[in-house]
Parts: structure tokens; sequence; C-alpha cells
């Protein structure tokens, strides 16, 4: 008799962590996931932005598990899910039985059944997104110096959310502006650049304390942002965002960081279309099982009164313990109940601007801008990603430069051989 | 009267170096290209096979003139050139007026009419093209893990053309696959993995001696890529490639670098539609213009008994000539006919391998490979480029590793707002 066979879907933060600590266990892992890469979703702004480059936070997941004895990959989408027949249903490749499943399927923007916004918006959940983004970026810059009627238009973001990534997005965004503006777009009268956060509830980074939200909303205004809370975005065309107070502001460009659901894969599985995550018990098996476990954003793991947040922390500790409970179920005994230790949230807001708050420890300004920095370096895979994202930093904070501003046009990738892109080269 | 207006159109080697020599000077420069970005094509298929990343080649180009005086840039495709007018047409701001046109439009790659090759083949022509090729390559390996039945077509690569970038192409995949299958991919059998170098003429990279040709050919070989000279690639489909020696291979991968030929831009100034590039006279202008010029890919200079090869030293030494000449023209006087000064050619086939000829002088093995990368690195732009290109090359060199191999589905741009991918997100 083989050994054990463990599949895991999806290598975010979740996923990831579980097989990484599987890898040398007494277990067969397969790991599969949509993409080649394990994505640092928190700097996802900063590719944004122009600061950091794609491969500065993503690893090939093959990489990670270079020489794993027990650790294999299988690029594939899942389409499905049998908790009964004990097998997954992939895109291409057909079925995969599992004797355990881990189900870290993460997830994606959620727009509220709003196609205008899903339609005239982007969002910051994928490389791809924030590629797009980039490009976009830079394209709205490029027509407002070709514009003559509606050089506002392309001047004006409007960021949907003031949770971290908005908060985060819209403070970089600020500081590209104010570094490339003035001296590469001379043009472009800076003054009409104009970035507008707008937040459901009563104060930003609803998250943290009180204290922390004024900070943040101090250092974004500062930077010239728009704060406008006790506000959302409620509908969206190509050139206007409309709000909920009735305002509309003329703007070629809508981020969206106000909301994420369980991706579509999980509705399947728990077999409900409600967007819901998958609910799961103390030790985060699905409907009691102990061969199907849910973990990450896909997962309600109940804490306090409500679930615990779509968040990396939550996610790394129930990957980490799922990897325990199945080794310790194989060997015939099992886990105490999940508990989930908070060590903190924090955001920055830009160049030495942050806030922190660990536990009773609250830090903001230059000495939270540090600490930020060092918690993401810890926490970036792959020593050489470490390096160049350092470098990158470094280079950018005593430069006050944004150098990655190129923008790629789109190249299609195809199943087969891919249409010559002919058509776009360079050719001007 | 204000200072005569230079319309600058390309920003590849030859129209920068014209508008980097014109920077400062009495002339007010537009720079036009349909991208934001100078591309230093030579190292482009190091992007194709993971060893750097878009950034490390790609310039914007309003960072080159940064608060320089007199040149601007505009983010356009010229579609139209009318010399009587002296006006250009660009796809989207109308026309914009000259009192001196400075034609640097590039090339693209040529497919001799053939259908089938131009939709089944990637170029290595672009930024989008390499990062397409990447993809592919990325797919292809996952492909052939699973896959049951074609798993040897996934793994075939047919490379058209054994020039400089085919043969630096070749050598450089052999290299990303000796590196990374037998560690990353052990469910592939790596010896399916097949490279096949096909090129028209009698040997390899011709421009350079019998001797040099013969290096690359072993170098190559060494390298286990199959080299087949006196055959050229006559037809292809998303399956399989047909060699003019009646072989036919099933290969999902054609790489084709076996022709380019100017834009189609040129053929319209021209009013001839051979695709052939523009006559000019000795001090480059067009059709014995002094207010028109031309250079780079897109003109024919007479050297020896034919026209200087579309290479990057010729277009440079053109850019500079024709900037130097604008100055003189404008004080009255002129330049004696442009004279091409023949610095050698060189190319690498991978770790510690390259030929390089600087007129008498023939190098090869080590010290031609480390003379390849210093040549490389001096002519790069950009401090922070050559930095980060310098430390990849080394981190690679200790290494044996290929560090970007991350897969990133297409992000579409669209002349508004992007369409919202999260079709594509990672969801799984």
């Amino acid at each position: 008799m083989g050994k054990p066979r463990v599949v895991v879907v999806g290598a975010g933060f979740a996923g990831l962590q579980c097989a990484r600590r599987l890898d040398g266990r007494p277990v067969d892992v397969l790991l599969v996931d949509r993409c080649n890469y394990h994505l640092f979703t928190p700097l996802l702004y900063q590719v944004a932005t122009c600061l950091l480059t794609p491969s500065d936070i993503a690893i090939p997941l093959r990489k990670v598990f270079r020489g794993s004895p027990n650790v294999r990959f299988r690029q594939a989408g899942v389409v499905g899910v049998d908790l009964d027949a004990k097998r997954i249903r992939t895109d291409e490749d057909g079925h995969i039985g599992y004797d355990r499943l881990v189900l870290a399927a993460g997830s994606e923007s959620n727009y509220f059944a709003n196609g205008g916004i899903e339609r005239n918006s982007i969002g910051l959940k994928s490389l791809p997104e924030a590629l797009a983004l980039r490009n976009h970026t830079l394209r709205c810059l490029e027509e407002a110096t070709a514009s003559t009627s509606d050089v506002a238009d392309w001047l004006t973001f409007v960021v949907a959310g003031g949770g971290p990534t908005g908060v985060e997005y819209a403070g970089a965004l600020a500081e590209l502006a104010r570094l490339v503006l003035p001296l590469e777009y001379p043009e472009v009268p800076a003054n009409l650049f104009r970035i507008v956060l707008v937040e459901g509830r009563e104060r930003l980074l609803p998250q943290l304390s009180e204290a922390s939200s004024r900070h943040a909303l101090r250092a974004l205004e500062r930077r010239g942002v728009e704060v406008h809370t006790s506000t959302f975005v409620s509908d969206a065309d190509a050139k206007r965002v409309r709000l909920s107070d009735g305002t509309e502001i003329a703007a070629r460009t809508l981020v969206w960081s106000a909301g994420v659901r369980p991706t579509d894969l999980v509705a399947f599985v728990h077999g409900r279309p409600d967007g819901g995550r998958i609910q799961v018990d103390s030790r985060l098996g699905i409907e009691g099982r102990t061969d199907a476990v849910a973990i990450g954003d896909a997962a309600a793991v109940r804490w306090d009164e409500g679930e615990l947040p779509m968040l990396a922390p939550p996610a790394m500790q129930e990957g980490r313990y799922v990897a325990a409970r199945i080794l310790a179920l194989d060997a015939g005994s099992d886990t105490e109940p999940f508990v989930y230790k908070d060590k903190g949230t924090m955001a920055t807001i830009g160049r030495s601007a942050a806030v922190v708050e660990l536990g009773p420890l609250h830090i903001s300004g230059f000495a939270g801008w540090v600490l930020w920095l060092l918690i993401h370096l810890y926490y970036l895979i792959g020593f050489k990603n470490r390096l160049q994202v350092l470098t990158s930093w470094a280079w950018n904070y005593v430069r006050y430069d944004r150098p990655i501003r190129i923008d790629i046009a789109a190249d299609r990738t195809a199943d087969g051989l891919v249409p010559s892109p002919r058509a776009q080269s360079s050719s001007s």
C-alpha cells in the first residue's frame, strides 16, 4: 500500500504553507493551482504602481518544491469537488482522486453583482490585474498629455475600499504621481491629478484602532488623497463613477478593493450558490469529515463572534494546522481544535509612513514603516526575491524613483501555439 | 520664430541615439513611438528564456529624457508620412508637422508571405513576443507533465534562423531545459527534450568567419541542439513544422528568427509595397531631401557591394550622424557623407561560450563570453538596469538558475478602462 495521497487545491498562503509542512513527510502531495507561481499578494499594489516587477513577488511553485521527494505540482483549474467519491475534477485533466483533500481555493474580487462596476474597474487580486492596472495607469498619463478636452478625467483615479489594499494602493499611487508627473510629464498640469478613496464604513482601516485610522487618514490627506468615508461606489461606466451620496465623478479609472468573496469553486462544493465560505468544524473539517478540510479565504473559521478575516496570517496558520492534523490522523490520533493567534495588522501609506498594531503595541510613522518593511521581507518567499525587493526599495528610497514604468501590450497565450503578436510589435 | 521642430519616428537604437544627441541643443525634438520604452533587443532572448525580467532591458522613454529642456515624447503609432506637406499622421492624434523628419521606424519579423508560419510561430522582435514565448515555453513543460500521448511534441522546439538571435536563443533554451527539467519536472523524460535549429544558408552565423561558425556549431551541439544548415522552414501548422528537405517535425513550438523586414510604414512612405527599405543618399536623406532622413533598419544605406545589415551598431551610428547633420544644416553648413565604422559582431551560445570578432581580433570560449557580457552591459541604457542585469547574470552563473519562470496570463488593455480580468484571476 502506498503513502496516503493528499491533494491541495490552491497555492496561496494557506495551500503553500500546508504543502511545505508536508514536504519530506510520509504522504504524497499533489499541489494544484491555475497559476504556476505562488504570489505574495500583499505587495501586489507595488507592481501596480511601478515599484516592483512581477518576478519580485511571484515564485515558481516547481522551484519551491525543487528536489522535494514527495510534493508534485499540477497546473490546472479545479472545476468540481466530489467529497463522497473522493476526487476533484480539473478543467483539462479529468478526475484526480485523493485520500485527503485540502481545499485552499482562495477568493476573488466581489462586485456584489454590479455588472457596471465589474466591467469598468480593475481589481488588485492577481498579477494579470496588477499589470493591467500598471499599463492602464501609464496609458492614462500618456492620454492626458495628448488630450485637449478631458485631461482631468484621465488624471482622476477612484479607489473603492479603504482596507489595507485600498489605503496602500492610494498612498503608492499618490507618490508615483508626485515623483513622476512634474519631472517627466511637463505637458500635464500636475494639479489636475486627483485620487478619491471611498470607504463604506465610517473610517479607514476598520480592522485597526481609531488612532491608527486617524493616522492613516492624515498621511493620505498630506499626500493629496481625497477620502470619503461612509460612502460607497454605487455604479460605474467607462467614463464616470457614481457614489452612494449621489456624487458623480468623471474618471477613467476605478480600482476595486472594496470586497472579496470565495471563488465560485467554493459555492460549487458547498452546494449553495450564495458565494459564502465553506463552513468548517473546529478542526477545519468540511461537514465533520476528517478526509476533507478547507482553509484560507475559502473557509469560514469561527473566531470571536464571527469568522476569521480573509487575510494572509489566518490562512498561513490554518495551512500549518491542517498539515499537522493530516500527519496526526495518519498516525492514528488527532490534533486539538484550531486556535488562531492574532499577531497584528498593519498598513503602509507610503514613504516613511505606516501604521502597525501588534497586540498592545501600536507603532506609526517612520518606525512603523521600517517594521512593515522588515515583516514583509521576512514573509516573502525565496532568498533572491528578498534581496531584489530590498534592493528595489533601497534604490527607490534613495533615488525617489519608480523605475518599472513600462507599458507592455497584452501577450496572448493560447492552448497550442501563440498567435503571432506581429500586429502589436514595436514598429514605430 | 521658434527653434526648428525635429520629429523622430521610432525610439529603437537609431532614433534614441539621434534624440539623445539633440538633447540640450537648439532644436525642439518630438520623439514618437508606439511603445513607452526603449528596448534593448539584443537581450530579448534572455527574457524569453527566464533569465531576465522585462524591466531589465526596457527603459521608459520619459525617464531617459527626464528633465530634458527640448525633447518631448508622444506615445502613438505612425500610420502615414507626407514628405511634401512636411507632416506625419498618427493613429490617434491626427497630424504632426515637422521642420525636419528622422524616420527610424524599425523592422518586424518577415514571414515571406507564409500565413501558416506567421500564425503558428512566435517571433523575437518585441517584449510582448518574448513574454508570449516565455509563457508558451512554460506551458509546454506543464503540458508535457500532464500529457500521456504527445509528450515529445510539447518538448520539441524548432528555431528558424541561424543568425545571432536564433543561435543565442537556442543555446539559452538548451541551458534552461538542462537546468530546470531534471530538478523540477521529474515526471518528464528529459531525453525527449529536443531543439532543432534550422538555417537556410550553408553555415550558422554567416556574418562571422567560418572558424566562428564552426565554434558556434560545436558549442550548440555539445548542448544537444540539432543543427540543420542549407535547410529552411517551408510551412507550419499548430502541431507540425515542415522543412524544405521534406522532413516533418511534430512540434508545438516554432520560434521565428529567420528574417526581418522594414515596417509597413516604410513601404507606405516609399510608395511601393515591396517591403524594401527606404533608399537614402550618402547623407541619409530620403530622395535627396535635406528635411527628411531615414536611419536604422528602415533605411537602405549603401555599404561595400550591398546595404548595411539590420543590426544595432549601424543604427546607432546613423542616429548620431543625422543628429550632427541636423545641427550642421541649421547652422548653414552640412556634414560629410556618412561612413560606417565596423566594430565587429558577436554571439553567445550560453554559459562561458561566445564568439566575438572585432576586426582582426577573433575571440571565442570563456574570454569571448566575458567580452560579450561587458560589451552588452556597456550598451545597456540606465545605470540601474546595468546593475540589475549584472546581478542577475552573476546570480544565475553561480546558482545555475533561471529564476523568472512565471507564466503570467494575458492582461488585456483597452483604450478606456480595462475589462475586469476576473475570469483569469488566480482562483484555484
